[in-house]
């Protein structure tokens, strides 16, 4: 198939490197006259350049720029597909972009691979990121089967396990689980912010393990991310917030009250939470390592 | 110089493995006969028992019993301590510890190990456990100067950065970095188990990675020992939760009034106070990679 992957970032480039390297044909599109020498360089793309017009005879095109670029960039690829052509993205929430592109595009089909690493850009592009990682497709109603059938064999070629479901669910499960521990996050290190005592904070800054830095980890990452993020799922995000604040206030409550029995009724359900929430990842995990 | 270790743990082992290959004679009390051997064949120890009155003869105990039992067992050991013997312990809350034990026994430092390991239990002791790593001493105005100095010149035997400190300022930043974080983390799981769509459950527990792995895991942790923290850090854990609290909700209404200006300052503050907590602690971990 030839390929077209807008966007030669981590994801961009790991993708295009994958299909590559599977006998895909590949078009690279960036703003960058230098990512797209260095992609050349590294055997990422077949050809490239700057112009959208070169994705003119693609089956298949993946949007891979920030998510707030993503439908204007939408809006600039359409006039140049190809008829039959599908078009795809890899933003991390999916219910608004699906609802302005697909009027754009109708076979456009949401996309959102779960992996990636510390590094951005081209030169941190890698083979066999996806593998085994969770790759979500957000089929509609006005979806045609057999384009997603095709966008699905191309994704399970990159080792990847398909997760299908609809764009609202998607938001919903990432808002728990990828959102909202980010302002969780950030509110500690905002909390903390907040001691006016320099002898504390001086202390403090000695003693911090590694408690401290897994749980302020997220919080203390990318800005335009998490904002962007939080513009995006705006409404699953506050309703996750919304929670959180009540299950804040119950904890305050119970040690308020020192009522150690509830509090470790509180910590055990804590453990038994997490265990739900991990071991599926673990074994992926574990998987990966065995490659 | 002759040292007691009451309780053969993680810490109280690895302590006795330290202090007994820098030629100091170590007498072990343990509850367990079980433990007693074990650490006579891992040449933990010269010689111990279940019996406290053995702590006869030793020049420094250190009572390395979970925090709950550390009161009492100052209680049961002090009887049979000669004079001039320096008593301390490892628990991870110190005020309210030096207000008890201190009537009890006018030798008694505070003291706190930031080491540790995921395992524990006797056979996880190691050597060179607590190298490069911080270890609090909460001296009082009651202390002896050289009884202080000849407990911090075997806390540097260990290799570890020796930090003295008021009890009080102690507890309060380790409820900042350390006490607190367990909560936050906490009501993150709490929040997560009240999704009642089992749709969206499933697929959340298929997307998780590691920003919800990193920032669960404290929440997710010993209930035993996050209930017990809550309980002799109390006052400054609240007091760290109620500001945590006024940050949540202003993080909420950033989100609600959709002011994406003032979401990127503060997580671009968050980011910058992640960082002033980390850079320190990243030189140790570095170092310790080194050994």
């Amino acid at each position: 198939m030839h390929i077209g992957i807008v966007g030669l970032g981590l994801i961009g480039g790991s993708l295009a490197l994958d299909w590559r390297r599977g006998g895909h044909r590949i078009t690279g599109v960036s703003r960058s006259e230098t990512t797209i020498a260095i992609a050349g360089e590294r055997g990422v793309i077949d050809q490239g350049g700057t112009a959208v017009s070169l994705l003119a005879g693609c089956d298949v095109v993946v949007l891979c720029v920030p998510l707030d670029r993503l439908v204007p960039m939408a809006a600039a690829v359409c006039p140049h597909l190809q008829p039959d052509a599908i078009l795809t993205d890899v933003g991390s929430v999916k219910a608004p972009l699906v609802e302005a592109i697909m009027p754009l595009w109708s076979g456009f089909i949401g996309g959102h691979p779960m992996a990636g690493t510390a590094e951005q850009g081209i030169q941190a592009a890698q083979s066999q990121l996806f593998r085994q990682r969770p790759y979500v497709l957000t089929p509609t109603a006005q979806t045609q089967p057999q384009q997603l059938a095709q966008l699905q064999t191309l994704v399970e070629e990159l080792g990847a396990q398909v997760l299908l479901c609809d764009p609202h669910v998607h938001d919903r499960a990432v808002a728990w689980i990828s959102h909202l521990p980010i302002w969780v996050s950030a509110a500690l290190l905002g909390a903390v912010r907040q001691e006016s005592d320099p002898e504390i904070i001086a202390l403090a800054q000695q003693l911090v393990s590694s408690g401290w830095r897994d749980t302020t980890r997220v919080g203390g990452g990318n800005p335009e991310l998490g904002v962007c993020l939080a513009h995006y799922n705006r409404e699953h995000l506050l309703r996750g917030l919304y929670q959180y604040r009540q299950e804040l206030d119950q904890v305050i409550a119970m040690i308020e009250q020192q009522d150690m029995t509830a509090l470790t009724t509180y910590l055990q359900k804590s453990q038994r939470t997490r265990t739900q929430f991990e071991d599926r990842h673990q074994t992926q995990e574990q998987d990966n390592n065995h490659i």
